[in-house]
């Protein structure tokens, strides 16, 4: 019988009637003919509600003992899940992290998954039973509860998958699929039906909030097809897989924008070799995630050095740059919290020379000014105006017509081959 | 060092602010040169609002689901508290009832402990940590999570006290100890400074709700000194521990009652072999929890069988009445939950006769009719009006002198040799 792994966000179980509703679609699943594991998050704003009360004892908590509290937020769910899935007259078994194997380093807060040992759960299934998962959480090898981090509990689900063999998992939200670009920005934005590991690693890591990039990664390491799907529908949604010969590769995706970043520019910093080496090794010292960099063009000695970092990495990358002017003898540094990133996706865009240079001139013609750009061999991202963000977003998704499946590139044919 | 177990109830963590106070105490009795081990509750309603999210998605929630939902109450209360110790900057470590090795056999929702692996709490207790310990739970030998029933969470505290070899279980609750009758209903009731694990075993029987019954079982088969005291006062409370030549034996220890049992009379049954039999052995199929047995004087080859049931059993005691109605060709059955047993307690019972004599007088004279009467060798109890129960404690209280420390009876010495 085929195993199906289904993930639930907090949101689907946010309430008795949504976990309710969960219960009957796991059972209908089941009665289709399935092997069904559902793993879910929290319900809705417990995670909230935990932090909080943590904060009200500990205004810096042990991250080992904040672990010990999240983790009982998906304990609550699983139970109270199982139950609703045996009012039903079906048998369901509910296990949390630890009891279900999934073994993790000791990064509490943000613990990676090492291994899956998955014979509970294939022990319940070949009894027939409908198994229930605590997502977002495992164990150390010691046994200390461990939490996996934002967006842990599609990594979990992923793992699980892997870790049983399931022909698919599906992941449940509150969208119905993986877009061209967010619906809300771009009304004819359309939904992508299948789209390989690659192009949705860097669609999640631009800012496409629909699937967990590391879920995305645990996911192409081990040959899991995704299937990111709307808990409100029966439609069918995106399915990540690998690419096959089935599938049709597009020269672009989707566009992706992502507003939760800020610049950070150290102004004439002296240009000689290893400055470039200081700055980050103490940016990352302090633990800040540094995403874009660019170094512009000496002028009389000294350079300036702009990145991008998280918006919630600011405060500490403030107080590294501050450090950082006084070591190297720098000018200053400016913080501009308004930019946003706007990315472009494609596998196809390998062999298309000129999806760059395209993208340029729409933002260009849409008055949009370019302040950063980085490319991947898929991908290119530009840093613009925050306020200008949606209307670039726009821009792009008209420009490479990507309301329809047939996606229209100047360079295609011809003019781009001057640009190769 | 000295190990001291501390166990705190759901209203000493009630609130952020009372976990706070928690974490005070514990760190004083640290520093003043004890190793501690605290076991905590599930703070405040968080239990019975737990219990109501199980009510809204099945009725009758498997057992072990229940288990999985409820034991996330202590979970959080064990995390909070070893915040809470960490902000006044001590090193605490929290450890759920399964991680601390509290195995227990499968009886989901009121499971008993098997065995306490105690080495996870020795070892961070020889780092010099403090220990924090979730109480209520534990887990099978193949890893399901159980929950002790009722009272579980004292049971843990003399179990690890037991485990790690504690010099003595501080149980903390919001009243200073145990007294020699209710001081809600006795104003002039005594705190009792010490008392025998026997005597306290037939107190807590009998309806008085300081300390858990099969807590004090535990402690008693474990020689575990259990010491009964209040969360808000540094004043000792009631000492509980084993007889020996230093504790002065009082005939009367306490007086006890309890208004939440009902009595159920099963009418003209006929009197022949095997009839009790097969009364009790339906109420024990049915899970009925029978407390005292009375079987009227035989009348015209029928009888009158009564017993009396706590009232959260009353619809299944019904139940089964009407079966065993017809099974045994009976009369009929009736039910009086209005009825309340009243108990005195004292091991000095044993040596002096006459206390049941006098007991039953002063009933009397305060005009209170007895309706059944039960006796063991250091108790006697009698099932009372339930409108008349609080004169009764009082009238007991008095008579006995139970309000100074020598007490008083008619039958010490002389006229109680008569009926002996």
């Amino acid at each position: 019988m085929a195993i199906i792994v289904q993930k639930y966000g907090g949101t689907s179980v946010g309430t008795p009637d949504r976990i309710r509703a969960v219960a009957s679609r796991i059972v209908a699943a089941k009665e289709a003919g399935a092997s069904i594991v559902a793993v879910v998050s929290a319900m809705g704003d417990v995670t909230d509600e935990l932090v909080a009360l943590a904060a009200a004892v500990d205004p810096e908590p042990p991250e080992r003992e904040m672990d010990m509290l999240l983790a009982t937020g998906e304990q609550v769910s699983i139970a109270l899940l199982a139950m609703a899935i045996h009012a039903l007259g079906h048998e369901a078994i509910s296990f949390t992290g630890p009891q279900v194997g999934i073994v993790t380093d000791h990064g509490h807060t943000k613990a990676k998954i090492l291994e899956v040992r998955a014979d509970r759960v294939r022990d319940a299934l070949d009894a027939g039973r409908i198994v229930i998962v605590a997502g977002f959480q495992g164990t150390t090898a010691d046994g200390a509860i461990t939490t996996l981090g934002r967006g842990g509990s599609d990594t979990t689900a992923v793992a699980v998958a892997a870790g049983v063999g399931a022909a698919v998992c599906e992941i449940y939200t509150d969208v119905d699929g993986v877009y061209t670009a967010d619906p809300r920005v771009v009304p004819s934005a359309r939904k992508i039906d299948e789209i390989s590991y690659e192009e949705m690693l860097e669609l999640a890591a631009s800012g496409a909030g629909v699937l967990n990039l590391r879920s995305v990664e645990f996911a192409r390491n081990h040959g899991v097809a995704v299937h990111c799907r709307s808990s409100f529908t029966d439609a069918p949604g995106t399915l990540v897989k690998e690419v096959d010969g089935s599938m049709e590769q597009a020269i672009i995706s989707g566009v992706a924008y992502d507003a939760s970043e800020a610049k950070v520019t150290i102004r004439d910093v002296p240009d000689r070799p290893g400055v470039a080496a200081t700055v980050f090794t103490r940016m990352a010292d302090a633990n800040v995630n540094v995403d874009m960099i660019i170094q512009n063009v000496s002028e009389a000695g000294t350079t300036d050095i702009s990145f991008t970092v998280p918006e919630t990495d600011l405060t500490r990358a403030r107080r590294t740059a501050a450090a950082v002017v006084a070591e190297l003898c720098a000018r200053d540094f400016t913080v501009d919290e308004s930019i946003a990133k706007v990315s472009l996706v494609g596998a196809g865009m390998k062999t298309h020379p000129g999806v760059a240079a395209q993208m340029f001139r729409a933002l260009s013609d849409a008055g949009v000014n370019i302040d950063l750009i980085s490319t991947s061999t898929i991908r290119v991202t530009c840093v613009v105006d925050g306020d200008q963000v949606h209307t670039a977003v726009r821009a792009l998704h008209d420009s490479f017509g990507l309301e329809s499946a047939e996606v229209t590139t100047d360079s295609v044919p011809g003019c781009g081959e001057g640009e190769r």
